[in-house]
């Protein structure tokens, strides 16, 4: 008898906490597709970027939040959250990590901000292949019905190849009803940032304090972008890499004998 | 007669807290080179990545410090210094961002999680030309003095050049004496990482609680990575780019015909 093909694990986690609306979508959208084990931070964790916890020990615990799928809450970072998932959870790298569906967009400049992308590319560094998922809709209970659609598309495809371990994907949905979107781009990474300004305001001591705030620009013109395609109502997918290299310009420096 | 040229404006910051012997060295080795400011966290931000601060308050007050040289501390994280610097206290980009000098390796895949570099990575997303410093030694009282004369070789060669206005360098120094130091050579980043465990105790009631710990590992056999360099006493180079786009993939996810 052919032995019967062992179901892939998927971890998932994400940035916005593991109550949110976004992962429980997520959830709900590929837990037929695997063993789905859940590892998500206790509170909201945004713009961590790729903080660790290194200062302070973690917690752990289990939750009762997604019926029969499991799922454990930590005191960590997104990036903490899935290094606890490997070692300390399921004891073994799972075939898949998925973060998000994060509550608003990751495309651009984003993607060096974004806890939700920051987990991601933490189980891509550890040979994982892995994909974050943003819905462009900070809001509380944003609608994730499309994106449940393209996650299901999404996740179907990267199971059913042999992908690359260091695989990983920034994917972000524009907040649309599904027969709205026009489809799926690769893009590359826009020039895209903020414009960031600071409201200053006064303590009832008279001491200034500033919060952050900020525009979003996009400087980028090319039609390959996330944003452009973002903002034609496609669905946006950057491959990413976590090899920083600029080899373009060591190349000019290699060349200029800087710092002979 | 000639206009007199206008010193550079030099904004330098840190993740390890202004009072830090490294961030100290940095300003020391380049202060007769421009204008410096020195804007840097009020305690240790190691491990911080790209974070910001979304959501709470930023304070920053003026310290006595550096003798003549302007410095600020700010509550926040590496990258909110950069902003605030840049939007707050200079109102102007400064001509180069200075980031260090770090107490500790940021070499290979640490370049993701150090508070230095995504400070650097900050100020040439801004278009600010920027270097991260750091030293391979992490204690306290590290000897930096090897570190000055790299700092202000690099410096020196970077401010007469027409810099590219994101230039963003990750210098790594080895922690030997300026005589052993071999030269300065122009890297890759490694694919070098840590194998993460987490060290496992229980707390006065009984529940688990955990550590982060980590042994470094070097999966990068190639000579023209940084950590080669630095193991064999040499200072490393690695020209670092925030489009993190992996163009490679996305040639190859494009011919696939992939999410279509």
């Amino acid at each position: 008898m052919a032995k019967k093909k062992e179901k892939p694990v998927i971890l998932i986690t994400n940035d916005d906490d593991i109550t949110s609306k976004g992962i429980r979508s997520l959830v709900e959208a590929v837990k037929d597709l695997g063993t789905v084990v859940v590892v998500a931070p206790d509170r909201p964790q945004s713009g961590m970027g790729h903080a660790i916890t290194i200062g302070s020990p973690l917690r752990m615990n289990r939750m009762n939040l997604f019926g029969d799928v499991e799922a454990w809450q930590t005191s960590g970072t997104p990036v903490d959250c899935v290094k606890l998932a490997v070692d300390k959870i399921l004891h073994r790298k799972p075939d898949l990590c998925l973060s998000g569906i994060n509550h608003g967009a990751n495309h651009s400049i984003n993607v060096i901000y974004s806890g939700t992308m920051s987990a991601a590319m933490e189980a891509a560094i550890e040979g994982i292949p892995s994909i974050g998922f943003s819905l462009l809709d900070y809001s509380y209970d944003a609608d994730f019905t499309a994106s449940k659609e393209v996650v299901r598309k999404i996740v179907t495809q990267v199971l059913q190849q042999k992908s690359e371990k260091h695989l990983l994907l920034n994917v972000n949905i524009p907040a649309l009803p599904p027969e709205k979107i026009k489809g799926i781009k690769i893009c590359k990474q826009a020039y895209a940032k903020y414009e960031e300004d600071f409201s200053e305001r006064l303590d009832p001591h008279g001491k200034k304090y500033y919060w952050l705030t900020g525009e979003f620009k996009n400087f980028d013109k090319g039609k390959d972008t996330d944003v452009w395609a973002l903002e034609h109502n496609y669905v946006s997918v950057v491959p990413v890499q976590f090899d920083l290299t600029n080899y373009a310009l060591k190349k000019q420096m290699e060349k200029s004998n800087l710092f002979k």
